[in-house]
Parts: C-alpha cells; sequence; structure tokens
C-alpha cells in the first residue's frame, strides 16, 4: 500500500504515522510550505515535495489532510489519477471531491489532536464514506489498517457528527476554561477541579449523561442558583451562560 | 479514631468507606431512615442508628453527610459533644455549625460520587476548613488519612470553587447530554463521540484549557457556524446555547 500525505499538520502527521506503523508505505509528504513537508517525511521515511509537478502518480491512495477550504483547490490537481483519493474532514462533504469523477471517499478520525501528544488511533472512531461500493470497500480496508472503530457514515450525518462534537467537546473546553478563570480571580488553582473534570467525562463511558446529571439546577436548587448568580454580579456573561445552561438542564 | 458517620448517600458511602480503610473506626451510621443507616453501617461493620437518642456521644469526630438543608437541624442535635464535628458540604457555609461553640469544621471532597462506582478518594482534592486552628490541625490529620490533596479552603472560596464546578462539571455534562440527543435525532451512536469527549477532558490535565480551545467559533469559522445553526434550526434553545457559547469563545 503506498500512500501519499498531502498537509503536515495535527491530523497529517497523527494518520501517516499510524498508517507507516502498521506497513503502508508513505511515498510523499506534500506540503506547501516545504521544511512543514519535510518534518512529516523524516518521521515517515517519505519523500517531501512542495511542488504539484513532483507528485508520484502512481500511489494506491492519496491522503488528503488540510484546510477544509483548500480542500477543492487540492482535490483539483489530483485529477486523472488511479489511486483513491480521500479527505479526512469532518466537516467537508464527500461532493468536495466529486470533480474527479470517481474513486474517492472520506475517512474522517473522530479526535482531536495536538502536535506534541500521542493518540492511540486504535481508539479513535473513524467515520467513511465513498462515491462507490468499491470505493467504500477500498477505504473500509484502509480504516480497518489504523482502528477497529470503523462507521459508515454519509456526508449529512458527519455534519451532525460534526455539531454534536463541538457541543459536547469545544464547548466542555470552554466551559473548563471559564472556570479556570474564575478560580484564578479568587486565588484557587484550577487543578482543584481536574480529577472532577476527569471523573464528569469517564462516568458517561458507560451512562447515559441525563442519568448522571449533578448540580443544582436538576435538583431545582433555587437558593444555591441565586447564590452562583450572586457571585457572579461582576460578570454579566457568565451569569447568562449560568442561566441559560441552568434552564436548559431543567427543561430536559 | 472513632468516627460516627451521618448519612448514608453517596458521599457518607464513600468517606466511611475510605475511612474504614485507612485504619479508622466508624462505629456508627446515622440516617431517618433506618434501612439506608443498616446498608453503610454492613459495609462499614458499624452500627445503624435512626434516632438520636441512640447517639454514641464518645467519638472523636462526627461527620455530617446530608443534604445541605438539613446540615444546620443535624449540628443541632450534636450541641456539647467533645467530638470534632465536620460537614462535607460545598455549598454550605462554616458557619452552619456555629451553633456547636468550638470544634467544628469542613472537609470537602473535590468529587462527583456516584453509588455504584468506586472512586480513589487519593486522587481526590479534600478542601478543609476549621473554626480553630486546632481544628483544622485535627481535621487536616484525619483528611490525610484519606488523600494527599489537602487544601486550606474558607468558606468563601469554597463557594467560588462550588460555581466552577458547576461550569466545568455539571454544565459540561449537559452538553454532553445535548449531544447525545442530537446523535440520536439522526440515527447515530453517542459512542462515536466517547473517545473524544474522553480526550477533551484528558487534555486539560496538562495544559490550559485556552491553549487547547479547538473548533469553529476559535477560528471564527463563521461558514461553519452558520452551516451549524442551520441543522439546528428546528431546535431554537440549541441555537442559543450554541450561538452564547460561540460568541464566549470568540470573545475569550
Amino acid at each position: 500500500m503506498k500512500i501519499v500525505c498531502i498537509g503536515s499538520g495535527n491530523v497529517a502527521t497523527h494518520m501517516a504515522i499510524a498508517l507507516k506503523e502498521v506497513g503502508a508505505e508513505i511515498i510523499q509528504v506534500y506540503s506547501r510550505n516545504h521544511q512543514n513537508a519535510e518534518i512529516l517525511a523524516a518521521l515517515t521515511r517519505a519523500k517531501a515535495i512542495s511542488r504539484w509537478e513532483d507528485l508520484n502518480r502512481q500511489a494506491d491512495c492519496y491522503l488528503i489532510a488540510v484546510k477544509d477550504e483548500v480542500i477543492a483547490s487540492v482535490a483539483a490537481q489530483l485529477i486523472g489519477l488511479k489511486g483513491l483519493v480521500v479527505h479526512t474532514s469532518g466537516a467537508t462533504s464527500l461532493s468536495s471531491l466529486s470533480l474527479l469523477g470517481k474513486g474517492y471517499g472520506v475517512l474522517y478520525p473522530l479526535q482531536t489532536f495536538s502536535r506534541t501528544k500521542a493518540v492511540d488511533l486504535k481508539k479513535v472512531p473513524l467515520c467513511i464514506e465513498g462515491d462507490s461500493p468499491e470505493s467504500l470497500e477500498r477505504i473500509s480496508a484502509i480504516a480497518h489498517l489504523i482502528s477497529p472503530l470503523v462507521s459508515e457514515v454519509d456526508s449529512a450525518q458527519r455534519t451532525i457528527l460534526h455539531v454534536a462534537a463541538v457541543f459536547a467537546c469545544n464547548f466542555s473546553n470552554h466551559l473548563y476554561h471559564l472556570s479556570a478563570e474564575i478560580l484564578a480571580a479568587h486565588q484557587l488553582e484550577f487543578d482543584l477541579l481536574k480529577p472532577l473534570i476527569m471523573e464528569t467525562a469517564k462516568k458517561i463511558q458507560n451512562s447515559n449523561p441525563a442519568d448522571v446529571q449533578t448540580g443544582p439546577a436538576i435538583r431545582n436548587d433555587v437558593d444555591t442558583m441565586k447564590k452562583h448568580l450572586s457571585l457572579l454580579q461582576d460578570k454579566p456573561a457568565l451569569q447568562e451562560i449560568y442561566t441559560l445552561l441552568s434552564n436548559s438542564i431543567k427543561n430536559t
């Protein structure tokens, strides 16, 4: 299995390394920025390229892991190749690759990647989609090299997954940030809350979140909620979030 | 160390078992409901009681782990005892025990407890407060039996911790719930998001949440946010939360 990795960011890095580890050959890493291509190429024993005319046109698979807004323009460089072309974006539809005619699809890893933190891709759900049953089968084979958690998810469902992930993860992280700010304003360490944050995320691995909801709102503990709002009186933005989310908890 | 445990709920159960495990003697478990007292008493080889006249008045420590609103009325039953009296509530001030005159304080475990899930109390921050340096020292000694993570936190700071925990944990859990609902409405499994939720909580154990914020709002990706809002068009409550939290991310 010969793969060309297009992109050198977090997703490209984690995917290329995982594919290399399971025996795929990363033959080239493309990045507009040659230095970035060199870094990932060195990690995967690939050749770094930064000009489309240097593209190896004999690969089995071209993995596009670039910013959403440049996926279509990358695809335009890949017309006429025999190899499978897949993008890795949660927010981009399959049709962004339709200019390729056939032999394309999506391989979306549902995880957040940081450059400096290893992620075990074997535990990451991979959402796949293909332009045809044949493409889907080829993408499925590549996906299963990386993780057993492979699900067929179409473009409409992938968009829904993305919104749901914004709620569950982007917004949760922001709430961690707000709570750290509240603590810092009162000379309290955010470390105090870290075990509770871990436990909250652990709890829902085996329970329905609705069944393990705790706190003043679910108890309709009006006195505590009033007290909390008065503590936030110099922070109207936090009061607004507190009120809206408490009401949402009460209404569900 | 002879301890009377007052209450038989989640906090009482986890604290009493942890204290028993490190060599303290739980001599009695009090609950208004005798059957509940019996259950925890059986787990800790204590005597179950449900009438105040049966209270052993020679214990070293009376641990109050009951609903916030009945702490003061429990304390009224403990006047004149030589033993230390501590409550375990995050949301209740030290002064709720002031009718005891002296020898009282707070031992608040900053964690969420479920009846059915073991929690390693050695990893739980314990926030302590005392009515005097002597009481604080005695509470500190008991707290250190359970966990090395002991912090002196006064009543005002404890209230702030509680608000911050509502943001970081109660509200995050509610966002997990909302995301599960979004997925269910589109025949998608919540399981798909669980690894991402865990990773999001893990990331902030060693990073500042503000430094690892991802998602469309922090990138000011207006197109994706518009698309997400239109996907939620039949759910105005979710749109409102999406907009408020996205704006909060943009403003920080």
